[in-house]
């Protein structure tokens, strides 16, 4: 019995882990109904049929009673992972839940691995890779944004626009094939120039698609937002009133590779991630450079920088940005906030001819240039700020749109990419390349694209993108 | 429309906070199965049978799809609430479960209350006060020993016993109110007798349980259990090699009112709760004193005392406790556990005459005394150290006996008793204490019986019972 058979038992806890009203823990595999009626103690729920419901209660392992119970039966194939399953929902203490997986595993159950039910799905052909990929997605998911791409893959889109692109070059093969076939009569069964056309149009989509992993990359894992500016123009101040903002859903990730602390917050449709500035300074500390090295190679990546000014400084230098901070700014938002309201008028900066003229030389740099007065102090203009970081994360993102998120799925599209463009150069009139060859190339690229679909798959990339997810789904 | 209308349609999350593989969001109320359809697709809910399962898709609140879902269908009565309930599960992100939550709302639902379904199920008289409080028990249990005694009330065993309790009381007082009805007669229904020989069973069984308390609360809170020796005895590494097993599942509370910080760890059926007795030294400093007196006072309530002794000190003082702790030994478990048996055999102190003559004068004073050879760097012994443990805290306990673990229920008993004293005093041979007077106090008893098992309450003693509950129960 291997983790991968699909023909043993598995049990697990499905719901969060910890205190709650209820848990529900979920047994799956050919004797799920026999393994759960060892424990149970009602009406057999061998007896049940399908989609009902029935009230009873389970054993601790020693056979005392544990706990009062509701068993949901489902019955192969009409279950999430396709074979009989059964869920069954007690009171969510920790002891209950851990009493009950303890008596399951007596029971003849095995504890399930990290996404084994939903492998199992895959293996009973409910959903696609893909989809099942997706699955992990939309548990993950903190926002609308990566919320409606990882439901948007998980209903199948994704999959279909995949399958399109690659049945198209299966035709393209098909044809070229079929000319190997009667090669010796000089037979050109397909219009060369309609080929080469058909296989642009592929190789263009199949790069955009790639190109769309920054955006989904970015949804998912918050969009990269940096907050830049002089040490003493409140950058910290504004970063904690927008973290500590009731609407902002904040969480701490710790990046421990990198030494940077970044917070992330929902604002809105999307997660924004907030990078840490508050240490870039000039200094002589060694170790104080390399951790600013870092946070400037932070910033160049994000897509949002915040540039906070400070009208009551006496000097307002406003070459603070873009200089060293590495950033590609024609793919980056800049906003402009003005501070400190409360104390002196934005127009204090704003109205200067100098502020004008560094302002028009930002606009012919940066993608978008927004001029907000905000107080970090005391909130006002934070509303205001607030919609334009918003308008800047939601620039050029089409949600119904196929969007790449997965590591995994992008390196397939770019792996795609020099064999089309091999097919693409042999195809074009005068190419001495033959059909034969050409024929190969679409081979390389056609089974690259059938990776991401799941086509064709290995156990060990299985195991790699089923260990990403949670142990009960 | 209140917080205690039970006739609106209410909804929370049940599962645990957080991300989950599936999560449920409970619907209940006369509308529940109306305003679940109002954001439901597929085959109409209205439609389902009680106890059927149904899949479909839930809405967010701007009308797109939000997520596959599986609603389980309950109708009144059968149900937790005995009102119509939905339950739906979705998938566990934290951003499905509050987006399902807000559609509800918006067709007409409102968020529950903590401990809500609950309240409802009492009023539709599905269980009985000390079975709703006991739903919260068995939910916050951790241990075997707290799941048990919660379990047993959860029956209604507990309820049970205090209704004989108080129906014999019922009783005592009809036949001393019907002689007075018959006063002018100078008829004596009731044998005086016998009505002080059962008021006295009455007395005694009242202050057992009020006595059963102190296990209840120690298996409740965990069990007190105090680390005292020198500095250098080892307690800390003790303390940690306790904790820090993969058998102890860890926590820590943080004793704000006290300003002790303890630990507490699942330990065989028990949680033993940790009290931290480092920084218990000779000190001038005084506000370091007043943190020694606290100590002092909480190792006062420990019932298990594990002295550590250090086989490798120069001086072996045998006189670290009990001077001082303010424990009441005579209840007390003590376990000595002579450390650094890895440097040191435990016979270096365990066999000399001063060691033997301080066991045997320990012997008398405590409830019982055992002596462990450990290393808590080595972690030899510790098995045995925790058997010991687990001895101590289970010594007196029968799990299928009624065990008070609710302060509101022992303040009620702790009240009945002076009244009840008073009966007692009044039926003795010879007392001028006329029936009215007794009848008078014996409905006194009833009427603080009867606020345990509920049949008197007030609204605000149901919304303090229930504050404590979890939202979604």
């Amino acid at each position: 019995m291997t983790i991968h058979d699909i023909n043993d038992t598995i049990c697990a806890i499905s719901t969060p882990p910890g205190i709650g009203g209820i848990a529900v823990i979920r047994i799956s595999g050919p004797d799920a109904i026999a393994t759960a009626d060892k424990i149970w103690h009602g009406r057999p729920l061998a007896q049940a049929p399908g989609q009902t419901l029935r009230y009873g209660t389970v054993d601790a392992p020693d056979g005392t009673r544990l706990d009062d119970a509701v068993a949901a039966i489902y019955r192969a194939p009409h279950s999430y992972t396709g074979q009989d399953t059964v869920e069954i929902s007690v009171h969510g203490s920790t002891y209950i839940q851990h009493t009950l997986l303890q008596s399951l595993t007596a029971a003849g159950a095995r504890l399930a691995a990290p996404g084994e039910y939903t492998r199992r799905a895959l293996a009973a052909g409910k959903l696609d890779l893909p989809q099942a990929e997706a699955v992990a997605d939309i548990i993950a998911a903190r926002s609308r944004a990566e919320h409606r791409i990882a439901a948007t893959q998980m209903r199948g889109g994704y999959s279909a626009r995949l399958r399109t692109l690659r049945d198209t070059l299966i035709d393209i093969a098909s044809l070229l094939e079929l000319e190997l076939d009667f090669s010796e009569e000089d037979v050109q069964f397909a219009d060369r120039a309609d080929l080469l056309n058909r296989a642009t149009q592929l190789r263009d989509e199949i790069t955009r698609l790639e190109h769309t992993f920054a955006t989904g990359n970015a949804i998912r894992q918050g969009i990269p937002t940096a907050i830049v500016g002089h040490t003493n123009a409140g950058k910290s101040s504004l970063l904690n009133a927008l973290l500590n903002d009731d609407r902002a859903i904040v969480s701490d990730i710790h990046g421990t590779t990198r030494d940077i602390i970044e917070d992330t917050a929902t604002i809105g449709d999307y997660t924004i991630r907030f990078i840490d500035t508050a240490g870039i300074r000039d200094t002589s500390d060694t170790i104080e450079q390399l951790g600013i090295q870092r946070s400037r190679r932070a910033i160049g990546t994000a897509r949002i920088l915040i540039l906070v000014l400070d009208p009551t400084s006496p000097t307002l230098d406003t070459d603070t940005i873009p200089a060293g901070t590495g950033a590609t700014p024609i793919d980056t938002h800049l906003i402009i906030a003005i501070n400190k309201t409360d104390i002196a008028p934005s127009s204090t900066i704003s109205d200067t001819p100098h502020f004008r003229h560094y302002q028009r030389t930002l606009q012919s740099i940066y993608r978008t240039v927004d001029t907000i007065g905000i107080s970090a102090a005391t909130g006002q203009g934070l509303d205001t700020l607030r919609e334009a970081i918003l308008r800047a994360a939601g620039q050029g993102l089409d949600h119904s749109d196929i969007i790449v998120t997965n590591e995994r799925h992008r390196q397939a599209l770019a792996d795609a990419l020099p064999p089309l463009d091999a097919v693409i150069a042999a195809l074009a009139p005068g190419s001495p390349v033959t059909g034969d060859l050409i024929a190969q190339d679409l081979r390389t690229v056609i089974s690259t694209l059938s990776t991401i679909i799941g086509d064709i798959t290995t156990p060990d990339l299985l195991t790699t993108i089923f260990s990403r997810f949670c142990i009960g789904k």
